[in-house]
């Protein structure tokens, strides 16, 4: 607390993202990064970029990271916005397109960054309670509202939605944005991002980290009609002219020209997901179905702190979440197979 | 404009940067980066760095680099705050600490994010003018304020106030933060970072855009008393926990750990520096004395645009700004030998 503070920030709850230990012999399951590589293509198209002409500043607008995003999805440049990190993208999101007289509308469990954003922004949020089996049920949004921001799936429950059940939301929500937050969708989902053609007031994002293995890198998206693409930009352009560096441009752009690795990828995380999801119910877990690379999941008769504790004692890291409805659950992302064994061989002591 | 927008948006006025123009036969003297390429150590950072590693999510709070810069100036880590270029730490500086009922104090030939900033946190700025000589007058800012922002050197001028100018604005001015933003003071000022552990009022801010040719790698620090600090941190970890990609850490703490390379590309653009303003008064130009790597200039008999846009071409890209009291100014950043001499040569025809 300090007198030299604005006023807004003593009262900030800022969003805890899971712990980042630096040790190398650690089993870390808690924050839904890839336990594979990213491309080899990328890291030498990194190396590749790291030349004298870092002394100059990237493209403001993420230039060529622009064109190979919009030309991999199949829409318009004008229709792609970049940015550090789809958390950046998002917080944009928030100021510039949610900042109305009427509350925005999220689920009451779900990325608990979105809450962050509103007091960032002194937006009102109105929360809307998953369903008793923790999915998101569309009718629940039928109501006046300021913007609607849904991740699909949703995390940390790894629940889909189909995209006959967005294009009903879209079409029943026509006065204000509705954002789909795609940062998992490549584990099993389908994207909505052809949908930005139809409807101009959806905004579709998508992250680098994870299906792409970059989450070092910092890299995110958003697609969507030009006029909400030209509100990002011009509080982006109020913020930061250049949030990508050079490298994280030339990573990005090799990733999408890597169709083979991607998707190969894409299918072991989520061959690896069924394999852990079949072995935990075999120990008498309840997992949520996931469409995403981690699983939420409780035991009946384990006490989801007392498991998280356990594991961490045997070095290995998952996410629990100490809110309402969720307490009794772990979110544990999906490693490589001798992580996930490794995993299960613990779980198999402690339960 | 779309009714999608928030109502902010309608009136934001974006900061414009100078054009990025990527073609590899300009001589593009128009964005203050540095005519010398990064340290080797630098670049060889960034390649050890890119690893398989980078699946993983970077120290959210920039660990290694924090450390880096709080040894560097001899300072307590706490003191340290990083992010993705000094505008992205500046952006929070004036979120974060001038959100205040008085209006916030910066030149009025200056930074021009500023009042873009200002604009975007809906904070009133006043305006100080510089005085008959563009020099900054620090009696000029004994008014009731919400905060103070001043470059040192400024930009676009080049012009120093001293330590001691500084220390007696901060010796009169302790109601509200002071923020010294030396994107430039590598060139030829003295730093105030020392005086930070003195006045707790006190923020000083630095890129490695500039002395240490990373502008493609957007790494910028705060330095200040860690209230200050905790501040900035508060609303960082409400926007993005990480703001800084692995090799941005990487390369930022390499850069310091090179301390022979930075001394000695420095004195080679300060030398650079004299060389081309002689070369240029010798023309007739007048020029602001310079502290910074760029020159302010005039020619009695030429009108500015005009001088611009024959340079312009001839492929060398300078910057020249369309706004009161400096419309007959060119901003000419500092080049190697030969593209110095080559501005000389077009110069010479036009004038």
């Amino acid at each position: 607390m300090s007198r030299y503070w604005s006023d807004f920030v003593h009262s900030l709850e800022p969003y805890v993202p899971g712990e980042q230990p630096q040790g190398h012999n650690l089993v870390k399951l808690n924050t839904n990064e890839n336990p594979f590589a990213p491309s080899p293509k990328v890291l030498e198209a990194i190396r590749m970029a790291t030349t004298d002409r870092l002394r100059l500043y990237p493209v403001p607008d993420g230039g060529p990271l622009r064109l190979a995003i919009a030309g991999y999805y199949q829409v318009p440049a004008e229709y792609v916005f970049v940015g550090n990190g789809s958390d950046e993208v998002l917080a944009h999101v928030f100021n510039a397109l949610f900042r109305h007289d009427k509350p925005v509308l999220f689920p009451d469990v779900t990325y608990s960054f979105y809450p962050v954003y509103s007091q960032l922004y002194n937006i009102e949020p109105a929360l809307v309670p998953l369903n008793a089996d923790f999915q998101i049920d569309i009718a629940d949004y039928q109501r006046d509202n300021g913007g609607i921001i849904l991740p699909n799936p949703n995390a940390p429950t790894g629940s889909l939605l189909s995209l006959e059940q967005i294009q009903r939301l879209l079409e029943m929500n026509t006065d204000s944005v509705v954002v789909i937050d795609e940062a998992y969708i490549d584990f099993g989902g389908e994207s909505a991002i052809p949908l930005t053609q139809r409807f101009p007031n959806l905004l579709v994002t998508q992250t680098l980290s994870k299906s792409r293995s970059l989450a070092g890198m910092r890299i995110g998206f958003a697609i969507g009609d030009p006029q909400l693409i030209e509100a990002l930009i011009r509080v982006k352009d109020s913020f930061n002219s250049y949030p990508l560096d050079s490298l994280a441009i030339a990573a990005g752009v090799a990733s999408f020209q890597d169709e083979a690795y991607f998707q190969q990828c894409r299918q072991q995380v989520i061959d690896e997901r069924e394999w852990l999801i079949s072995a935990m119910q075999e120990l008498g877990f309840e997992v949520l179905p996931s469409a995403a690379n981690f699983v939420f999941a409780r035991h009946p008769q384990h006490d989801a702190a007392t498991l998280a504790a356990g594991l961490r004692e045997k070095k290995v890291i998952v996410r629990h979440f100490n809110k309402p409805r969720i307490e009794q659950f772990l979110r544990i992302s999906i490693g490589d197979r001798s992580e996930n064994q490794l995993l299960m061989s613990q779980l198999d002591l402690l339960v």
